[in-house]
């Protein structure tokens, strides 16, 4: 049987330590979506379209990752793609606390529906797309932080004029 | 291609809450070992055998699940089962800290075998072999605690004379 | 001695999490109060009006509960309900650590009154009045998480036009 | 209807911090029972009679403390003593899992006995029984730490010959 | 070689917490420069003059400390005062998460500067900038939080008319 | 007026983790002891003797370090070497509450040394000397994780007969 999942978030924008639980998602699951999640409430950056573009920009390589977008309850975007997994990368304590009970949740709605967690790289545990924000807007170095091809894209974007 | 998982750990005794992770594992792997570490540097209340023998028995429902045990290194455990998914439970912070180093360090030794995490249920956030041990030593009720098939075994076991 | 203790919070709105903790305080406590906080600067989404309606329409059955409203400092509260007793329920380490810098201020403040902590059950420790906005506002199922008589009320009120 | 809570631990020996929670747990219930836990499995530095010793020493100017000792299973000897909470001091988040996971443990055993949790006041948050046997043992200074009458009784009993 | 440190903070406003860094710092380090962050995105409610003031005000008995103010990278910054090092206080668990990631993204931004890290005394470990100012708005006594000569400064400034 | 500073440990062995420590502390302080902690109670791998032999290899090169040893209270020690800071490593949350209630301790004990953290590199922040211990004696690769020199005295000494 196929095992399709799907990895949520903002990705606003997306970071090195995003593509990395990317690329290790696409060697366990036979289909990953990265979907952009559309949440009116939070003011972005970064418009969805542009978003969906930059990760489309970076995971060309990768044959079964899709890129989309949803809103409502994550559970109902899992049912209707037909996965069974959800995936989430953590870095810290604080990450853990949010997501233990996201997962709860999520289980309790969709029993079927599994949320699988990877540590995110040592390299990476202090980075965040609010990281990278803050950087790019006191014209700090981004390499290693985001992908090479992304940088002038985000730099543009977010520069204080 | 066929997806193998590894589910390591003492087992000693299982609990409801190993159970609940191999049957929530079961359902995304194509095969999933459980397998008892053999480590004889801690001292252990049930032989590896009888260990093993108590998770045959309540897991023998499950198709896909195949019981074992391993002594050495993780990694070169997985490796050897062409395994390339270790799967392991958290229920709290303090598990989160043990089983953030051991991934990160597995993933420095294998860069291919990648850990993921569950969190155990909400009802078995208490739940661990230490505390069935000492609640089967004083007499206390292990229902809810273990499958219903293995309570006389392991009160048999740990009941104070 | 009277033991008269306090149960303050947003309850914005009450979820079965609260009425639990409320139970188990009933018991413990000659009288308790329910005591919802006007904090002006916090947007809520239902009045403290709805907030005290619904809390009472749940708790009628206990005798020695009151429903209340208070703004300003909690210690003040307390000494004018001449209660000594503050209870808080505990979910996870990112409450604790809140309430464990109120709970030092509040005994600094007034030596007299003492902060009580309670953990959560295990089922509910996913459960958050945000929780359940977020599940309402998309049309999610709210059984078990809110008390069944107050589901209707909080879906039209939160549910997206 | 009387309240009646147990405060239960090793006191191996009684520090100013426990002292300090009952104080606090002496003015909110009827009775107090000060209960050392006897566990054949843990190596002590005081004999349970040295210990209830010192205890009695530093709480008799409290009328409704009584000290005493059990074994086996918590709830059973709560039961058994008519009490309906459990008094416990937190420090710490490594305090806070262990005793979180205890608490719901007795809450399944026994619905009717509640934990009630207490902050440590903060210039006790490092303060433990091993901390002082650490000190005593290489000659440092246990004023503030320990009640003045008991120094000397734990000096001589844990400084290195 | 001079020692320069940089303790680099919001002191929205200053509190006893922050002063006892201060002290602290100001004896191991040859030159301390306390710097008000200049944040455009966060509301303050003291001006960065009044509050690079108040600092003055209670560090003119320390001959090696400076106060100044900045905006922008704070490793920027800290090159430019010709630093090497950056001193940050430590409450609690959420401050060591949030510390941790910028320390890792300082260090990785400009490897020659050391993030140091002091735990702030158990006695102000409740205390921060919000609840000194949640007090004073309430009319709360501010002894012990604040140095007494800033108080009726504070209170002036944030009670509630 | 000179700093001196003390790192004190188990190193038992030394690790990369370790040496990054050193090396930026080093750099800001003018002397630095590395002290080996001789506590009789704790089982170590290798002797005193030889855990300072492979400090001294890999810190040769400093000219500031000066390896050493101690017994008894650490604040008693560093008095006697006139330092005025303890520096210490902090990796992650467990690190950072045991740290913590030591600092506090011995600030109490002797209010004019200061203990100061630096954060680990993300890199090294599952390295232990226990993970190298387990490791070495399953034959595992310890490069990147103790020093090139040292590789094979650790794994002669540590691998399994």
């Amino acid at each position: 049987m196929e095992k399709i999942a799907v990895y949520p978030g903002s990705f606003d924008p997306i970071t090195n330590g995003h593509l990395d639980i990317i690329r290790r998602s696409a060697r366990i699951f036979d289909k990953l979506y990265v979907s952009v999640l559309t949440n009116s409430a939070k003011v972005s950056s970064f418009s969805v379209g542009e978003r969906m573009e930059m990760i489309k920009e970076v995971t060309k390589e990768f044959d079964n990752v899709e890129v989309d977008s949803f809103s409502g309850l994550l559970v109902n975007y899992v049912k209707q793609k037909e996965a069974s997994v959800v995936v989430r990368g953590l870095r810290a304590i604080s990450d853990f606390e949010y997501e233990f009970q996201m997962a709860l949740m999520n289980h309790k709605l969709e029993e079927d529906i599994e949320t699988l967690f990877m540590m995110t790289s040592g390299k990476y545990s202090f980075l965040s797309s609010s990281v990278v924000k803050e950087l790019a807007s006191h014209g700090g170095n981004l390499s290693d932080l985001v992908p090479d091809c992304l940088t002038e894209k985000i730099v543009n974007k977010l520069r204080r004029k």
